[in-house]
């Protein structure tokens, strides 16, 4: 396991006890669920991606670190598609602390198994929908990668960008320090694409390269002949995207090219072209549907 | 307004800008957004409740702890009913702060508004079954409320109760312990509903009532009999939920009967039945679609 | 043991070696106390109410993670009368770290004994004073509970209460979250005990009783009628209490009957009623008397 | 003012209102406290010493930093003497945040001005019996300063010794690195009183003198001969005490006269004698009795 | 001014005022210090460059969170020339706030100036020995960039990287996510120079440059043959340097060339080479010769 | 070892991979570094002083916590000269753990050594320059100690003072609550020498010595009339340390001298006289040229 987002997930966990008050479960006090040692199962309810290896990780280590040890025993990899009604993990440990980490553990997990969920359908339709568009084109041209955006929650960017990658999918950047992003409002304060990618150029680090994003032909035929490294073509038809391919293609450039605006599962396909590297698409982390995942008490 | 979520979401905006990486945005440094003074308009491009007063509040306290204030003026209040193309907020300060916060500031005003108007959407299909389903009823019964569950993401408890709030619903409790919920694992632990309640009423603060989940009549027998203060209806169809009002109702005992699991818009109404006074819902905060907000930058 | 408290008492224990400046104890490096293994022992020098075994097992997890692990072995259970000379617990490790342990870990056991031990004598007293009172009275009847109330340090709301508990006493509530307690201020604002009330019932999660504060029969007969769940008799006289209620038995409601106000072991007997539920006292947490405690070093 | 204690102040009460779950204080939303405009004082209702200008410092700050200003008008300085009913402070802001600010600012006031208060007793005391035990003294001798231990609170050091300040006492050391005090145990891992000094004396900065505590006149002897900065009589009687002023002084060396263990108001007076420097009392700190603080919204 | 910076150099003033122990400064509080209102001086006793507008933004900002408002004029850029002698700013407020002050900001800011001036002595060296190297070269071509690495104090690599880019360097990459640089361990883990390229681009955001560290010419062909978009020459003696660039102007590929390894000012020159695109060094910010700044107290 | 330092070592080792964004490390994740375990030594390629088994502890710790357990064997002690190739330490564990620990780990530990050199250099330079001084002086006179001063970069005051402590050196004053120092500014705040000794002796614990500095022989007339324990000689020559020396004689007062001002390995030597006992100098902590120390990855 990749251990990078171990310490995130800790804080997450430990925020998520601290949301529900540990000190004073009176409920679980009263009821004297106390020290007594319990298994338990959490099973998928519904389909869906299981992308919470850091999360359960990060469970049993805090219990270690509250004094009273869980043991995890995962039964899936990050990535992996989850049935309806399979087992996913197995726990165990004293009662009170299994009980009061399920909660922060389960809406953690299936927030990231939703953002993957959705992420892999993106994956999947621009794949097939690749393979129809491109007909009988040579070998080696991969489909477009799909890839998220910075609309991300405060403090679940690297969590929501690894469910991302759970199911199949890119980020763009992962934070503004990771990539450059020319957008209208840098345009306009710069005076102009040219000035604009000139400027970021000089102060960028020399390993970032710089995408400039584009709401016209006339805009793009600027960006190439600034030598941008990337375009983002905002809210193009799919028509639109094939006259901006064919530009690049006649620039003699390599230019890689991005579609985003708008995209969901019922028109992604029809930007798997030829030509386009990336989809991005904000809703996969900013509109979540959580997957079902449930606990049960063995018995 | 009330201040009491500002310092929350001072944290979570600040954390956004942590996400984003502040220090290094080569493309702003790049482009020379610089200190000019810009201002801008936030839009909401489909409907939606505004739910994001705190948030703004946060924003511009951080500013001029960031030693770069921007002013906001919120042309609407927590609770209203956002039309497609109307200006939600104007604000001004200098372009590469505003900027900066651009993209922490609507992450969450629209996912708090994505809450809220999910939350708005099940109260007012409650409340519209309601008047259908009670007839001529006396005049003075009012509709069951319609509650959160614990089912949020660490670190947004509290706001997301709050959206739920603006939406016209309500918190079940904030935190294990603002309420008594006896489940399954704790009555095992108990040995059986009579002394799990006994039990939580001998440690809990007097001013909290001791409910209890119940899963079928049987269930429901035992906890009028140990005197509930209010039982919630696990999974049951709106049929039962009907026999069990009624077995309440003979039992002369003032219980608050809160119905849950699987409610969704298109069931709700069929819960919506005199003597039920809770409805609560997992999904109002686990699964969210963010509402669509723009930020334009004015000529 | 429930390891709800065992985070506070980490931070608190981490807190009060920072507060110890940890890492320039000159006169234990210049007198090369080191890493030598030693063994020691707390006594009671006097007599008290032990409440501190979340603190000692913060230590021990704590000095782990310092990289000097302590052992503990406690020989009393929260709540157990100490006796002056008793051994409370042994530990053992490097003579370095079990010296920087000593000072944190016996200002908080000896503060949070000192609060058990005063909450002990309250609830003692209540207990014999109300047998004495309720003369010839129906069997099933219990004494009032003894609660704290929200005067507690800053940062020690939770543990102060959890020394009331180890004592006998109750919370009264552990945070504003959870429950309702309708003052003077609150009254003037809503204009009037019946619009409070009605507003608080309004917005507060069902799960929680509706409390006001009266400070007079005139105030009560509104709470009354207004169908307050708890009232809190403020300052009254016995007597007074008595006539208090004399007025809800005839109601016909279910009210808890709360007194407070200058309540001390001196007068908390007078008040040990029958119909008397709750009796507060914020000096069980704001006036603290430390039960005296020793760390023995073993030759 | 000296601001060296506004940041600690600001943490106190900062976590105050967390303790009190400042989001979802349902008596205040309910009753629509809200922003209306209200002020309000602090009574004094009993005797004792003002200490807490830091705190209201922090408050004020801390009301601009929640976005609802508080604005506060203190009319007595840090050490006066408080008389009962004497208004100690006036204050005016939205209701909701001044009624939110009351119980931390004065579960803080209350404390510190109760440890002022203790201090201010036993420095009085000590006064008075020195100018009576010294007879006709020469001119010019003071009598013995009256110190704080560590035995505080974690998190409540520098506030509680500044309250030690405010009563006219003093610190030992604020922390350890600030002094340096060989114990029993220092002495036993150095192997004795004199390699023990010259230890601490090779480590510790110029700037510190070496003080060693010693239980008999065999160890001062000890002491003396090693050269000693100070010596911290333990647990010795008044005679003892004079037998080991008088050893003192016939060495011819200066040092510094301390005297410890079970000192309290009633026998303080027995060990104001000549020759001794500084009486320290664990009970300062460790015992507070909290003074009686009210807060009165104006009509 | 930019302020990306201002948090983090909120938070190290901060971290220095608590290093300093801000609440017990005896010679302060002892010399009455205190309240009384003084101006001063920041003055250069050396050559050097500015580059702490960030430390004196925080400053200010910091001295209204704890009350006590200091005043700032800056005289000088960031970036500029430092001259012996020359005032750097002016400052005023209270004596005891504005000495506490002093230290962290004067620490800070000589620590920032001495990177920023030893960078900008690399840069200048460079450019002379570029203009020298290239003989008749046709116009346009730029000299190689200087830039640090990740050889930077935990805590202090934004701060230090913003002081290379006062001294006119460049930072290599922020953090690990804002860049890729494959070295020895990462080529041995992925089983040769191909597949680790392959892998990284695989996996990193496309707006990532693929850049790969070189020994020697066969390793260079490898980077060549697997299009690397950058590589990194190690310890490469200049002679081989001009033959790597030989080989890569002969691929046709447009490679962007690093030199890195033992480079200091006296052998910077021979690097600043035709083809050379970046040259990078650890010493810029791992050893620091701090700027000389003073403090004097107007009279 | 002793654990004091710790708990700081750990807080920026995690801050130092925090700085690198560890969530992210694409090359890491590219290349497959992954789990495989790995083992890897750490070798001095130049002199220095090894000061950092801290660091070493908390990267130990940390890995731990991290949930990816690095071992590490250390083969020289704190404090030991470093020989060019010597192999300072193994560890192993998995690969991308070790590799991501590698960079905050040698930046602490050469930033650490190149403290401890500096001041081992001065130190050493100090005692052979105090042996010639002296001449045929008697015996038992040791040579001045090397202090260091407050001119440390923020959070790193502890672990810097340590490094000094290794290389034989000593701290002035940890903080201000450790020392009082008084300089020209309180003079003038105090009205005088002899008011500010008088002023800070009254509030300053009785363990603190009063030292003050003086910027000629005037000034340390006054301070000696004043009754200081110890002055700092401010910028005096040679020459006129010795004629405050024999001033001080002539008092008959035990006074404690410090030399400070523009110290540095050419010059402290001819400091290095009798009646000198404490030479500090900022420059040991302020103008730190890091140690070379490389890890290699075991074939």
């Amino acid at each position: 396991m990749y251990h990078g987002f171990t310490e995130l997930s800790k804080r997450l966990m430990r925020q998520g006890l601290e949301d529900d008050g540990l000190a004073w479960d009176f409920t679980s006090i009263g009821s004297g669920l106390g020290s007594r040692k319990i298994s338990a199962k959490i099973i998928a309810k519904g389909p869906g991606i299981w992308a919470a290896d850091p999360i359960v990780a990060a469970a049993e280590l805090l219990s270690h670190e509250f004094g009273s040890p869980l043991k995890f025993q995962v039964g899936v990899k990050d990535g992996a598609q989850l049935k309806k009604g399979q087992t996913v993990l197995s726990l165990s440990g004293e009662a009170a602390t299994l009980l009061a980490f399920e909660r922060p553990l389960l809406n953690l997990a299936s927030y990231l198994g939703g953002i993957a969920h959705q992420t892999r359908e993106l994956v999947d339709q621009t794949e097939k929908a690749f393979r129809k568009n491109i007909g009988r084109a040579p070998a080696g041209i991969t489909p477009p990668r799909v890839t998220s955006t910075r609309k991300t929650l405060p403090g679940y960017r690297d969590l929501a960008v690894y469910a991302v990658h759970c199911g199949g999918g890119h980020p763009h950047r992962v934070s503004l320090s990771g990539g450059v992003l020319i957008k209208e409002n840098h345009i306009a304060a710069a005076g102009g694409i040219a000035k604009a990618i000139r400027g970021c150029r000089l102060v960028s680090p020399h390993g970032l390269k710089i995408e400039v994003e584009v709401r016209n032909l006339a805009e793009l035929d600027q960006a190439i002949e600034s030598h941008a490294d990337a375009v983002l073509l905002d809210n193009f038809t799919p028509d639109l995207v094939k006259s901006a391919v064919k530009k690049i293609e006649k620039s003699g450039q390599k230019i890689i090219v991005e579609v985003s605006g708008g995209i969901s599962l019922s028109n992604i396909g029809d930007y798997a072209l030829p030509g386009v590297h990336v989809i991005s698409s904000g809703s996969l982390t900013h509109s979540v549907k959580a997957i079902d995942l449930s606990l049960l008490v063995d018995d």
